[in-house]
């Protein structure tokens, strides 16, 4: 059901220098399906992160924040079916056991391991059948596990998502290697879904702390499936350096093109986890130009983007295009003159002046909303910011996944 | 499909003095139906109204309140089928032309004339057929006929909204009924739906717009279908004074009871709007206590009501009850304490400490996940204040209905 996203290929996939990766069926939730990933990090890698700003963090966000910020990282470990979240102190000690099985095996602290959860929220993590799974990640460790990776994060996504580039900075070959997963319990802030993010060029720790907020806020704080804040959800960003290419700063020759491809990666995945969307048979680009300012261009394209109406007339392929009007005026700009607002689809101006447009026709919606991709553009006619939103249409089958989650 | 909520009977619903009601076929969107509805108010009535706050207001809500804001309304009409929203200069000249006419059958002028549509957005509405139907509204006229009214303005309801009380106010009969219409598209601020209350108490001015807030507050303003706020949606409160009893300032003997009624009345209208929200199978109260202020309980009321992921939940009686924490969490209270919280359902306790509850049984939660009524307790451990918000579920009827909207 995924839209304009094929799998990606086991051989498009390059390893980055310093990452191994191991992966496990433990039967966290069913049988026979990888559900626990390892990730090995070379010592001396550097590793940032952007968690979810729901209250109610999974234990594993509260664990691997405190693990974070002591530093030397040495692994990631991330099981799905189960988010270990609204499981209170008890929860915390899973998380934390987690770790400590995973630091005997590999011979580092457990403060250098970060637990990462996903899954079905206040059950129990069944932390024998995680533990006892772990030897055979560390067993499967190799630096071209990031398909395998990449599968088993999975949740109701349909498709693995992963990407890959390999950079040429200053004569040296730099790679970017990424994976996600997520579908539903999609929106920002944060992330509201795993993102593993790799390169082996080095990048001070200082620096990558805010690479890693500017990376988010290009990519997986532009979209939403549902509206709905995830517990459990990260964006980590490892740098191992076995590239030998070095960055302390951000001023360095090259750094820009790192920067762009971190970033291109990110957004990649945030778009494939649209695609990917619970139910999703559109994805849909809503910009908002001629804003006071960004902030209020992203509230007008949350307003579209997540209003069910909306979302149902693409399902439908219906032109019932008043409905996003309606949202643009119910987004809580105070002051907006919906004389100067104008909306088009695709190149289709739709609305001006307050009502639709005189040369609109709707033979020309029509054919436009029967697109598996489709662009709403609305000018605010206020100032000069821009905001883009991506979303997915909303079918009869994101209620059938999320009624039947859990049978 | 409603949820418990039987239709009206006619003889239930009495006449107000100084009210007289006539409906037609006018043919607006579909032949044979009901879509056109006039109220007669007799001379010296008083009105008043909250409006939408959506910017993208339709045309009759920008003419009605320049209307109301002279006084000395006679009459209010009402069309469904057609939102006339999103319809530019055109939309307000249509809109007052209906005002005109409507003047011209009653012998009043186009000012003491309120338009009110529903309907489709952004399509021109069908004048000429909006005013051959005026006649036919203006020759059925009478005090008996609520329920006729009742079922004229419905659009994608199911069942007719109407409620009546008879009161005595210091050995005086007095009379509030009151009609409804709303199914989606619903969500404060505003009422997002469109509510008619009357009384024949005498109610100054001045006080009766104060009311007006007060009722839209305690009630419309309470209630969530799917998050969209509509560009039409108004409540109006009327009193002719027929009744002999007169209110000035409020704070005269039985007027609390009047006050009282009145907001029975609309409340009962707007959990009816919710019973009968599209593809409702359940009836939800979320009541949020312990908040620091009322505002706050709301926000997170509303964060657990307007959950896509909640709300399929509640379709399928899958107590999933984990979703309801992560739209706690996400609800924005920055300096929220988790540990503090506790979330029941029904009597039910099923969270605290920031997990599961020691005692919870997860049979006894889909016991009450299966009952068409169920209430949502959420205790945040932080003050006094609490709010309660009334939704629905979100079943596959939703997605149909709104994909198949405007076929």
């Amino acid at each position: 059901m995924a839209v304009n996203l094929p799998p990606p290929e086991a051989e498009s996939l390059l390893p980055v220098g310093g990452v191994r990766l191991g992966a496990a069926q433990a039967g966290i939730k069913k049988p026979q399906r990888y559900d626990l990933l390892l990730i090995e990090l070379a010592p001396g890698s550097e590793v940032a992160a952007v968690f979810t700003r729901n209250r109610f963090c999974a234990a594993p966000v509260t664990v691997a924040r405190e693990h974070l910020a002591k530093g030397g990282i040495r692994a990631l470990v991330v099981n799905t079916g189960n988010a270990n979240a609204g499981t209170g102190s008890e929860g915390i000690r899973r998380a934390r056991e987690t770790c400590a099985a995973v630091a005997r095996l590999l011979g580092c602290a457990p403060e250098q391991v970060l637990p990462f959860s996903t899954g079905v929220i206040m059950e129990p993590l069944p932390l024998e059948r995680l533990i006892a799974g772990l030897p055979r990640c560390v067993a499967s460790l190799r630096p071209d596990g990031w398909l395998l990776a990449a599968e088993a994060i999975m949740t109701t996504d349909t498709v693995p998502k992963a990407c890959s580039e390999r950079l040429d900075i200053a004569g040296m070959p730099v790679t970017v290697t990424a994976i996600a997963k997520g579908a539903g319990m999609i929106h920002p802030n944060m992330a509201t879904l795993l993102g593993f993010v790799a390169t082996d060029a080095a990048i001070a720790s200082s620096l990558l702390a805010r690479l890693v907020h500017r990376i988010a806020d290009a990519s997986f704080h532009c979209i939403t499936v549902d509206g709905d804040t995830s517990t459990n959800d990260a964006l980590v960003l490892m740098a191992t350096g076995s590239a030998g290419v070095r960055f302390a700063t951000g001023d360095e020759l090259g750094f820009a093109t790192l920067e762009e491809a971190l970033t291109r990666a990110a957004r990649r995945l945030a778009q494939a986890i649209v695609r990917d969307g619970e139910g999703a048979t559109k994805f849909i680009t809503v910009t908002v130009e001629e804003g006071r300012n960004q902030e209020e261009c992203r509230r007008v394209g949350y307003a579209i983007a997540r209003s069910p109406l909306v979302k149902t007339a693409f399902f439908a392929s219906d032109p019932n295009l008043g409905r996003i009007l309606a949202a643009v005026g119910a987004a809580g700009i105070e002051d907006l003159d919906v004389e100067r607002v104008r909306l088009y689809l695709g190149d289709l101006r739709v609305a001006e002046r307050g009502g639709r447009a005189a040369d609109y026709q709707e033979a020309e919606a029509l054919r436009i909303m029967r697109e598996p991709e489709i662009t709403v553009r609305v000018a605010l006619g206020r100032g000069d910011a821009v905001a883009t939103v991506w979303t997915c249409d909303f079918s009869y089958d994101y209620v059938r996944i999320n009624a039947e989650y859990r049978t």
